[in-house]
């Protein structure tokens, strides 16, 4: 068993594209999930549709609140538009607990697409501020969602910058990285530096516009 | 012949590691190189000490406005610090040129890197703004100094991205990244999109002190 054990994986905004995607995979190699929703109803739908697919069960739908207040750890994957809005009222549910902030803040225009300023720096930073009794950690930033999703894609080839100031909390989302066939997480720095990984985002929806792909990134000489 | 023709590249900076390991290896596979350095005598010696090296030969060595004015494509590779004062006296002899930025504005303290807020959104907008008759395209950031001076090294294992909004200008330099073993140029977006590729060198830091590597990056799915 690695840093990971046993733990009960909530993803606040699992009805999305990405936390839906997040969810399958995790649950498809036999973690615990519980999708979140603002709407419970909503978070039930979509969890029976991933335990209709095959080698998956047990993935249970909860409203938000809910959500954080079962798990153990906690993956944030909601637009920006609502992050804040989303996670503020977590702020006793997430209390002593992991939290994995995924949120890209971006915009577009008829250029493509562009990085938001974000006052505390950061989506992930704005969690910390949030948040103050939780232990937020930054990733999952740059993973393609049509990948995640894709059940014919076996291996999701790419690696997940992990971002965090609590070496433990770290390792522990290195390690759920890794339970996805074909990823590996990698220590990306401090929370302070996250801006930058998030804002990245952007550079890879021009480089699938430009390429046709859906790119992800890999650290080299590691 | 692709996209580069027989131009000759001059490298501001071109005495600095990475200004000086650029220089090193597109010489040693043929381009026309001119080292550029506030010291004319300072960039002499660094030019005579890279024809020193086998397969390298040529190499000039000016004062960075002579060296503006010789050449058709000129890399800024100066320190962040001196930038803006770099970048301005060269407006005319950069006039109509491509002008490649690959500064990286950081600051470092105990806690380790983390990217500085420029006004201009990033060094290249800077230089964008600095230099308005010339094209600006932003590129070469995250490549390891250490890695492209190092002779016992025959190939640069990494993807390059290259920002620009000028298409030409930005096939150019993608030819100029291919040019050198192992290295791929990938289009990273438009230059607006160049703050978070620069400050991203905060997190390959982190990345190399932690994991006691030379960290570059790969797209994947291209």
């Amino acid at each position: 068993m690695d840093e990971l054990g046993a733990r009960t994986i909530g993803v606040i905004g699992g009805t999305g594209p990405q936390g839906r995607g997040l969810a399958y995979r995790w649950a498809a190699c036999g973690l615990p999930i519980v999708i979140g929703s603002r709407d419970a109803a909503r978070a039930g739908s979509v969890a029976a549709a991933l335990n209709d697919r095959p080698g998956v069960s047990g993935v249970r739908g909860l409203a938000n609140h809910d959500c954080a207040a079962a798990c153990d750890l906690v993956v944030v994957a909601v637009p920006w538009e609502g992050h804040a809005a989303t996670v503020e009222p977590l702020r006793d549910a997430l209390a002593g607990k992991t939290v994995v902030d995924c949120v890209n803040p971006l915009g577009f225009d008829k250029q493509g697409p562009y990085s938001l300023t974000v006052p505390e720096g950061s989506a992930a930073a704005q969690a910390a501020v949030l948040l103050p009794e939780s232990t937020v950690v930054a990733a999952f930033h740059h993973v393609s969602a049509v990948l995640l999703g894709d059940e014919s894609v076996d291996k999701v080839d790419t690696d997940v910058l992990v971002l965090g100031d609590d070496r433990a909390a770290v390792d522990e989302v290195i390690a759920l990285a890794g339970r996805i066939p074909g990823m590996r997480g990698v220590y990306g720095g401090r929370l302070r530096n996250a801006g930058q990984v998030e804002a990245l985002t952007a550079n890879l929806i021009a480089i699938n516009r430009r390429y046709t792909a859906h790119a992800g990134i890999r650290i080299t000489d590691l």
